[in-house]
């Protein structure tokens, strides 16, 4: 049955999309870097001459004006270099143990699955369909590893880039903020969007090129090509691991250590100069909230469209080879980009920010709008693209499925992801009860601001809970693991605009961070901190998609998993299976205790050095002398490296010793319980501190009656609420974020390594 | 196949054993009552005529000689008079509620069974042997109810005589507190072991005469007879949700009320009795604790002998009427409490306690004692009561099992539950290095020693999850769901000594809480806080056990009431299953959310009373009037029933609204995902409760060079170390535990409705 979209037209419009997406991402950098950091010389140094600064011809406004602004920016652009540097020095160094466990894997991932079929070059009938030949097991070893090297590097392309951009718009970002919280918003929102264009187009267009690389080798073996492109989901999800984990760990041990020592011993303001892990902070922002999340949602990506693609390639997409139908997965993500590009004009464009109150409704609209118009492109899409009625491969059965159903899965998907947005935004906005709650619940001391803050992290999880399940039950239900697989594709269809509202908090954040150090005046540092309060709020909403697509994702590997793996059904009430459950939900407590030991750990090492600085710098409490940032930075660099090590190791040997011990079957239940499990345990982390830390912005803004009562700065309940906010900080940026890659990175493991599992593994029920 | 014990033999030896079990308690009740807490009005006040005091010949050690000792006594008789009123006013308004919630439950669970057949009186054929006539389902429904019955009254009766010697010793502790903590000791240790003979005793002996009775209208219809016993089960279950829940919450809003006002607002000792709530907390002590605790495990002992009892009915043992055999869960009990006999005389008789240090190796003596000559009664009645080979009915087939591989079932739960023991002693006891690290943590404030403490609970779930993971393995290859449900009953075989080294705790704190308002000399509350922190590391081990034992209980009826709602599989790869298992893992979540909101809503009530008194009553502060007690002890009263509702609510009508709605495949997965991820909610909840309880004390008592680097009390650390504890209160005593109530009394009510769900569940699925 023809579809509208011809073979040609899809070979066209995917990369086309993709190169758009590229280019809008260039345009907005464009744009964000004509705000100029370095001091104009020919301006007169007293502030009068300040039309047409950094490129625009607005003037700035009053405060700044009595300052002499061309050192502020200059100061802004030191400061900016030093954060660059830092986050850059860390990726460097991350990169080169990147690189040892990049090799190790990849050779790892040859010769389990080369050992497959004991490293035969010859050609074997294939899995699905006895009747014809596909390619030998050696072939698909040496595929897979390269799809593992690419999707490693386009990973850690985009975190970088992501990391380049936030570092260049941070200090941007302050310098607008003297022009009014709109630009200001402007300019985090655009260097956002970079991040999230650069990410979504890279991964579509690097995947779409190595599936036709691949062809040229594979001809009419999709099957085998589609096994071998799952490689690009390990390797994508494998860097996610790093930057996720390491760059979570980073981030809290400086942040938590700078704030121990700072806020709490010495009590001076956050992001104050005088403190020597505030530029380790700030660098902290950038390789974990933004390098970090742009892994985990590439990964996410990757992994989704890799788990659609190997279930499609054995339905009869693959089997009667439909190109375009068989591409629907990349089809959606190309949608999408052109849906989020429409999107981004109207943060940017359309509408214009003007008070600080107008910020999260900007936010939340570009989630609504996004929405929208992706359902109509999901539509358009599963017109153009597919049969009436296909036919979906189901644990050993076809599964007849029509367009229309298709359609519904992956909306359904990206519905569940608004609504756990929604959700998020509630339980983590000081702008509603919960967070107002856990502030008024300061007033009785830390500790029950800690008993309600992790009260309301566990009733925020109950509603994304009945979204998941929901979309799953729908997508299950019309089209078995494929409709999971595009369901989390629908969530992620919307990454740019995900990661762009997403990636605007950390860059918000640093500029706070900046407007403080450069000394710039209360007014401006309210501003920020009104940017960053919006932040802190999409900051959880992103986490809020990245496990929710992290959940989706993980049942479409599981369900491929099985698949391949071919187990026909994963019985709770076998003891094989139950042991695995059990223990897979406890796995994410232990990779829990590890994440937050190690953000705990490294924070000590971070304190007895800004101690040590404090009481051996002479001059530097008085702000005479300045303190040495960059042994604060490497103390960062190195304790996250060495502690992101135990954790690890838990995720990537877990799959590997229970599928090489104790099989498959007990593999599968490691993964659902720790699916089930690990979800929840995200949620409600993630949610936890970001309610903590805007219920302790709540108190330090004092907009309303009722928060001036619990303030000003310094108060009890503010102090109380600072020690929630420090608790929160390994909670929402380390241990609960990080659980997506538990959870993920042990499922696309399991089903890259299914074929040996299920021919070698079991050793220890074989030996009894 | 004929076995050693006979027939008549089994009913001899199972009540004998019962009653055995409750004389032993009685002596130990015996014993506790001979020291007097009315003052000796023979006595001079001076203090030199001391001998013969107390009912015993020792001499009261020297610190107490100057005090006026009759006004001590006479106080601590005043004190603990008033703690018993607290706590029968406490269980009596709870009874008013139990009393209609009973009455509703009882006509719910007679219309919905009756309803299976649509109350007809005719008999049926049997289910799992259609040639045979069975008694109707009518019959079924009316025998399940009274059972219900039964078992809720048995429960609530072993609660209150359990709240009862524990408010009749707490004073009596104290007291003996002055001839040495060797005395105390033995007589916080007796009166738990009047709590746990008794309540192991009642049980085991209600459900045989129970049994008994049943018998004489079921005759040969052994499968219909058990299936209404499983009702004894629910009795027990549902008993304890008042208990543990109402119960957790009373204890924990009156211990943080006061100590959020006394201890941090009024910076006045924990018990002092100018803290108008010191009262209802230890009376929070005992209805949370000790009647919580009991009806906890009385339920769980019930359940896992119902759910052993339902399977053999209708494996060999019932197919052929082999009485000794089908009664092997209740021999193995009876053996339990002659080997806790044993096991106590060895804490109470054998050995002797003479300084603090001797006290935790005691109560570990106790466990490793019972665990050693369980194994061997276990072999015992393995061998006299089991043929050599019979069949299990395990998910539709008879499966062969021997009758070691049964007494290994048997063991495995029984070793799994010391191991249990052990390493919550070691992640509680301030003795080891995880707690000691927590309490160094402090250091740098209430922050790291929140992040620490939560860590240690996510790592306290590793080791006793593998070692149910292993119980679970080995019980379920060897004999199915039979193998599970007497792996549960081997944990709880020594339930008596387990209950008794629980309830001690309490006890104890109790006794440092009435030494302190009596105003005893510090040389004795040094002494209580000693046996105190013994019994946090008890009660936490008290709580390990009670998890353990709750998720092979969940297991083992899950496993019946699939067999009973006649599924074949539980197949997580289907959309019914899955969203079940999701939204299963979720309510551990919701359930937490609810209690530990519950707690602190209750706590702001005491706050605001307390500080009401502080700031109205004149004198109070200075010790020169007395607090209004009474109203905080009705504050905590109704907040606790009120405030256990909604947590109720969920508990009980989960399983309702999804078996109607969704139906039985739905259920199953709700079920297996609370059980796996309640199972390390509760775990690391009460862990981290007792490890931050135990910090703190650590710093307080100063025992070694470095625990004094960190106090002494009023420091920095200490205050840190208070804020933990304060957090850790409504986790370990409140929302952790709550959660063992969670996962058994769905699964029970889950097994009780089976037939109803099967017959008309589902509703949803059928309309569309």
């Amino acid at each position: 049955m023809a579809v509208l979209l011809s073979y040609l037209a899809t070979e066209i419009v995917v990369p086309v999309c993709a190169v758009i997406g590229i280019l809008f991402s260039l345009v907005q950098w464009y744009l964000v870097s004509r705000v100029r950091v370095t001091p104009d010389r020919n301006a007169a140094p007293g502030g009068t001459n300040n039309a047409k600064k950094n490129g625009f011809n607005d003037y700035l406004i009053e405060e700044e004006e009595g300052l002499s602004d061309q050192n502020v920016v200059a100061k802004c652009a030191e400061i900016q270099n030093a954060i660059s540097e830092g986050a850059t020095s860390f990726l460097f160094t991350e990169y080169q143990y990147v690189g040892v466990f990049m090799v190790v894997f990849a050779v790892l991932i040859f010769l389990f699955l080369g050992s497959v079929k004991s490293f035969s070059t010859e050609s074997q009938p294939c899995t699905y369909d006895v009747t014809t030949t596909c390619k030998p097991a050696l072939a698909t070893a040496l595929f897979s590893t390269v799809a593992f090297l690419l999707g490693g590097i386009t990973s850690l392309l985009s975190g970088f880039l992501g990391m380049k951009i936030a570092t260049y718009a941070n200090a941007r970002t302050t310098l607008e903020a003297r022009k009014g919280v709109g630009k200001a918003f402007i300019v985090a929102f655009r260097s956002g969007a970079v991040m999230g264009f650069l990410l979504a187009a890279n991964g579509l267009l690097v995947l779409y090129i190595t599936i036709n690389l691949f062809q040229l080798y594979y001809g009419d073996d999709w099957e085998g090509l589609f096994e071998a492109i799952t490689g690009y989901g390990l390797g994508g999800s494998a860097m996610a691991l790093f930057g996720r984990v390491g760059g979570g760990i980073y981030t809290k041990a400086a942040d938590v250590g700078a704030d121990l020592v700072g806020k709490i011993e010495r009590n001076i303001p956050e992001d104050d100069p005088r403190n020597p892990a505030v530029i380790a902070d700030n660098v902290g922002d950038n390789v974990g909230d933004i390098a970090g999340m742009g892994s985990d949602l590439f990964g996410s990506y990757a992994e989704s469209s890799c788990a659609a693609l190997v279930v499609a390639s054995i339905s009869s997409f693959g089997i009667n080879h439909e190109f375009t139908a068989m591409l629907y997965p990349l089809l959606i993500s190309s949608m999408g980009i052109l849906v989020c590009l429409i999107t981004t004009l109207f943060a940017t464009d359309f509408f214009e920010i003007k008070a600080v109150k107008d910020i999260e409704p900007a936010l939340k609209k570009q989630l609504i709008i996004s929405t929208v118009l992706m359902t109509i492109g999901i539509a358009i899409v599963s017109w153009v693209a597919l049969p009436t009625s296909f036919t979906i491969y189901n644990f050993g059965v076809q599964k007849v499925v029509k367009n229309w159903q298709l359609f519904l899965c992956v909306s359904v998907g990206l519905w569940a992801g608004l609504i756990i947005g929604f959700v998020t935004e509630y339980y983590t906005s000081n702008a509603y009860s919960p967070v107002q709650d856990v502030a008024d619940s300061c007033r009785t001391g830390a500790a029950t601001n800690v008993i309600f803050g992790l009260a309301l992290g566990y009733k925020s999880v109950i509603i994304p809970i009945f979204a998941i399940a929901v979309s799953i039950f729908v997508s299950f239900s019309f089209a078995a693991m494929y409709g999971i697989a595009v369901a989390a594709l629908g969530m992620l269809s919307t990454i740019a605009t995900g990661l762009a509202i997403d990636a605007y908090g950390p860059i918000s954040d640093n500029a706070g961070g900046i407007a403080e150090m450069a000394g710039m005046s209360h007014r401006i540092r309210e501003r920020t901190d009104a940017l960053d309060a919006a932040g802190n709020t999409t900051a959880a909403i992103g986490k809020g998609f990245a496990i929710g697509s992290a959940a989706l994702v993980s049942l479409a590997l599981f369900g491929a998993f099985v698949s391949r793996a071919a187990i026909s059904t994963v019985d709770v009430l076998t003891p094989k299976v139950f042991i695995g459950l059990i223990v897979g939900a406890m796995l994410p407590y232990w990779f829990s205790a590890m994440t937050m030991k190690s953000v705990g750990s490294a924070a000590l090492k971070m304190v007895e050095e800004v101690r040590r600085q404090f009481n051996t710098i002479p001059g530097l409490m008085e702000g005479l002398a300045k303190p040495d940032y960059a042994t604060c930075v490497k103390i960062s660099t190195d304790a996250s490296i060495k502690e992101m090590i135990p954790p690890g190791a838990l995720v990537i040997l877990t799959p590997l010793i229970v599928g090489t011990l104790f099989g498959v079957e007990t593999l599968s239940g490691v993964l659902a319980g720790s699916l089930v499990s690990g979800v929840q345990v995200a949620i409600s982390a993630s949610n936890t501190g970001g309610a903590w830390d805007n219920a302790k912005k709540y108190i330090e803004a004092g907009a309303s009656e009722h928060a001036r009562t619990l303030g000003p700065k310094g108060s009890d309940p503010h102090k109380a609420a600072v020690i929630g906010d420090t608790i929160g900080d390994p909670l929402k940026d380390t241990s609960g974020p990080s659980l997506n890659i538990l959870i993920k990175l042990m499922a696309v493991e399991s089903l890259v390594f299914a074929p040996f599992f299920a021919t070698h593994g079991g050793l220890l029920f074989k030996l009894f």
